[in-house]
C-alpha cells in the first residue's frame, strides 16, 4: 500500500488539502443589513471617529473639574448654571463654560468648550434655577467618552475574512458603512451515489432507501454560510458519475460526493475522483470513527470530498473537514471548535491512534453538564437527531471513563 | 415606589412577560431544503419505516446463523454460494437462502428470505466460485439493521417547536417529507429614539452620532431566526413616538424601542409604552449590569421592550430577554444558554443581588480556555466587537477572582 492509502489524522488531512486549495476570493458589495454572517472581503478602516466629540455618559452638569476640588456634602462647591446642552446639538455654538460655571448636561450630550468633566446629578443639589452645589469632586475626564474613544479615525476596524456578527453591524453602522464588501459564499455541489437510493418524494421499493445525505449535507452547508446545490442521485456507473462530477466542479467551488455504502460504489467513486484532474486524490481514509472511509481530493484548486455513505459518518467528516473551509476559506486552529466540557455518563472505549466522535445527549444535573452517549450504528440518522452535540476522544486516549470530562461541539 | 419600579431579576422579568405573551403560531408549508433553522409548526410522524427492510451493514455473505455455529479458522463452516444480492434490488424476488447456503451481500443490501445474519467478508475464505468457508460464527441479527430500526413506522419523529438542524433535514428526507409545516418567523419591529441620532448614510454634525442599535439589534434578530424590520429614528416627541410604535405593533409580533440614553428620551419612551394598551408596562428596570434601565411591556399579547440606549446594554438585554422568545416562542430554562466554562484572568467585582455580564476575549493557554474581560464603558460598541463571548456572574456572587471559572456564551 502506498502513502495514499495510509489513513491520515484529521490534522494531516487538513494540511494536505490546505496545500493545494485555492480560495477564489470573489467579492460583492452588499447592504449592511444583508451582511450578517458574511465574511469581509477586505480590511475595513474607519473614516470618522466615533464619537465625533467628547460626550457625557451621565445626566448632570458639565464643569471645570478644578472648580469641584475639595467639595464635600457638608461643604459643597457652588457653581452658577449658565447654560444647557441639548441632545444632538452643537454645544460649541452657544458659548463656553467659564470658571465657577456649570451647564446642564444630558447623557450622550456634547461636552461644551471650557468644561473638562461632568458631575452626576446625584452629586449635586439645586439651590435655585441658577445655582447648584457640587457635593463630590470630579477629576478631568470624569464621566466622559472622548472623541474617538470608541473608534479612532483612520484605524482598522475589522480585518478581511472576519465573519460579521450583530455587534459588527453596529460598529460598521457607526462609521457610516451602509454597504460592505463581502466574499461571495462558497458554492457547494452535492452528489449522492448508490443504486439503492431514491428521491425523497419517491416511495422506496424493496431494497431501496431514500437519499438522506444530500439533505443533511445541504443543511450543514447552509449552517456554515455556504450556498449548496444538489446534483441528485447518480447510479454506480463510472461514466455517469464522471459527467455529474465534471458538471458540479465546473459550477461549484467545492464538491461533495457522498458514497453509497457498498464496496462497489466506493470503488467507482474513488476511481472517478482520481481521474478528474490534478493533483487528484490526496488521501484514502482518515483515522477517525465514524468517518474512516473518506477520500480527500483537490482538482485544479477546488476541494472534492468522497464522504462515507453512512449519514452519521458523512456528517462528522463534513464537520471536521468541510465546515472550516466554508466558514474561513481555509483550515485554522480554532480553540473553540469543541468549546463545551461535559461529564461522560459511561465508559467509552477508543482505539489508540484514532480519534473517536460520540453523539451525545446533553443535560444539566446538580449544576453539572452531562454528556450521555447516544449509541447505535453510524447508518442510523435518528441517533444524530437524538443527540445534542458531538464529543471528541483524542487520538492518544484509549478511551474515557464514566465521570471524566469530554470536549463537546453543540449541534 | 410601586412594585412596577422595583428592579426585577432576569428570571422574574421572564416570568412576568411569559404570563402575558400570546404566540401567534402562524404556520406555513416550505420545501425541506428551505427549512434549516425553522421551527416545526406541528408534531411530525413517520408514515414509512426506515429502513423499509432488514439491511446488511457490511460486505459479506447472508447466511442462516446456525449454519456458522462452532466455526473456527482451523475448522471453518462450509457453505454453498447460491445467490447474490444487488444494491437497491428486491432480494425476496429471487429465492430463499436455504440450509447450508450463503448469498453474496453488499453493505446496505436487502437481507434475503431465509437468512438471519450476515458474515463479514473478512471472516470468510473463498474456496471456489460456489463455496466459502466461514471462520467465525455469527448470531442471528449480526451485522444487520432491522426494518424500522432507524425510524419506526407510525412513530413521532420530531415535536412541534423543534428547531430544524441538518440531521433533522436528513431524517425528514428519509421518511419522505419533502415539504414541512413551519412557524412563520417572528416579525420584529426596531425603533431607535434620540434627538442625537442620524442615519448610517448621513454625516453626523457636532453633537450627533449615527444610530448603532438598529443595526446591532437587527443582526441579533436575524441570528435568532426572526424577520426584523427597521422603523427608523424617532425624535424625543411623545406623539411621533406613539405613531411609530402603533405602526410597528400593528405590523409586527414584537417591538424593540431602543432608547437614546438621556433621561428625557427614557421618560418619553416609558410614557409611550404605558399608553399603548393592556396590560402595558410590566417592569421598569432589571437587576443586571449592563442593562438595568430596561422597560418590559406586553400590549395585547405582543411583547414590547424599551431597551437601554447604550449599545452593549441593549445587546445584553436582547440576548437575555428577546433571543429566547424568537428562538422558542416562549422562555425556557436552557441548560446550554451559557454552555462554555473559561478561566477568568482578573478579579471582577459584582454587587450581590445583581447579575453581571462581562464581555470577554477567549483564547486557549496550555489546554485551558481563558476568558479575559474586555473593560470599557457600555456605550462603546468596539468593546463588543473585541469580545468573543459574554460571561455571567450569578446574582448571589459578590465577584469572581482571577483563576476562577466563569460561564460563557459565545458570540
Amino acid at each position: 500500500m502506498g502513502e495514499l492509502f495510509q489513513a491520515r489524522t484529521v490534522r494531516e488531512a487538513r494540511e494536505l488539502l490546505g496545500e493545494h486549495i485555492k480560495a477564489t476570493g470573489l467579492a460583492e458589495q452588499v447592504p449592511l443589513l444583508k451582511a450578517m454572517g458574511r465574511r469581509l472581503a477586505q480590511d475595513l478602516t474607519a473614516v470618522d471617529a466615533v464619537p465625533g466629540f467628547d460626550r457625557s455618559v451621565v445626566d448632570g452638569f458639565a464643569v471645570r473639574a478644578r472648580d469641584t476640588f475639595g467639595a464635600t456634602e457638608s461643604l459643597p462647591a457652588y457653581l452658577d448654571v449658565t447654560g444647557e446642552v441639548y441632545m444632538g446639538q452643537d454645544a460649541a455654538a452657544t458659548g463656553v463654560v467659564g470658571v465657577g460655571q456649570a451647564w446642564r448636561m444630558p447623557t450622550g450630550g456634547m461636552l461644551p468648550p471650557g468644561a473638562d468633566a461632568v458631575v452626576m446629578v446625584e452629586y449635586t443639589e439645586e439651590l435655585d434655577e441658577l445655582t447648584i452645589g457640587v457635593t463630590k469632586p470630579v477629576a478631568p475626564g470624569d464621566n466622559i467618552v472622548f472623541a474617538g474613544e470608541d473608534i479612532a479615525s483612520g484605524n482598522g476596524v475589522l480585518p478581511r475574512g472576519h465573519i460579521l456578527r450583530p455587534q459588527d453591524l453596529g460598529l460598521l453602522a457607526a462609521v457610516g458603512l451602509s454597504e460592505v464588501p463581502v466574499l461571495v459564499p462558497t458554492k457547494v455541489g452535492i452528489i449522492s451515489t448508490g443504486d439503492e437510493l431514491v428521491e425523497t418524494r419517491e416511495q422506496p421499493g424493496p431494497g431501496q432507501v431514500r437519499d438522506i445525505n444530500s439533505y443533511a449535507l445541504y443543511g450543514q452547508a447552509v449552517a456554515a454560510g455556504a450556498q449548496p446545490c444538489i446534483y441528485g442521485i447518480v447510479q454506480d456507473d463510472f461514466d455517469l458519475l464522471m459527467d455529474r462530477l465534471k458538471q458540479a466542479l465546473s459550477e461549484c467551488d467545492l464538491v461533495l460526493l457522498s458514497g453509497g455504502s457498498s464496496v462497489g460504489t466506493r470503488d467507482v467513486a474513488a476511481r472517478a475522483l482520481d481521474t478528474l484532474g490534478s493533483p487528484g486524490v490526496l488521501f484514502h481514509g482518515i483515522s477517525i470513527k465514524p468517518g474512516k472511509p473518506t477520500v480527500g481530493a483537490v482538482v485544479e484548486g477546488k476541494p472534492v470530498f468522497g464522504l462515507p455513505g453512512h449519514p452519521v459518518s458523512a456528517m462528522v467528516v463534513f464537520d471536521l473537514l468541510v465546515t472550516p473551509l466554508l466558514r474561513h476559506g481555509f483550515y485554522v486552529d480554532d480553540p473553540l471548535e469543541f468549546p463545551v466540557r461535559a461529564c461522560l455518563t459511561r465508559n467509552m472505549h477508543s482505539a489508540s491512534g484514532r480519534e473517536d466522535y460520540l453523539r451525545v445527549r446533553l443535560y444539566q444535573e446538580n449544576g453539572t453538564l452531562i454528556a450521555d452517549p447516544v449509541l447505535g450504528k453510524s447508518g442510523l440518522i435518528s441517533t444524530m437527531v437524538r443527540a445534542g452535540g458531538l464529543a471528541r476522544i483524542a487520538a492518544e486516549k484509549e478511551g474515557i471513563e464514566a465521570g471524566e470530562y469530554i470536549e463537546v461541539k453543540l449541534f
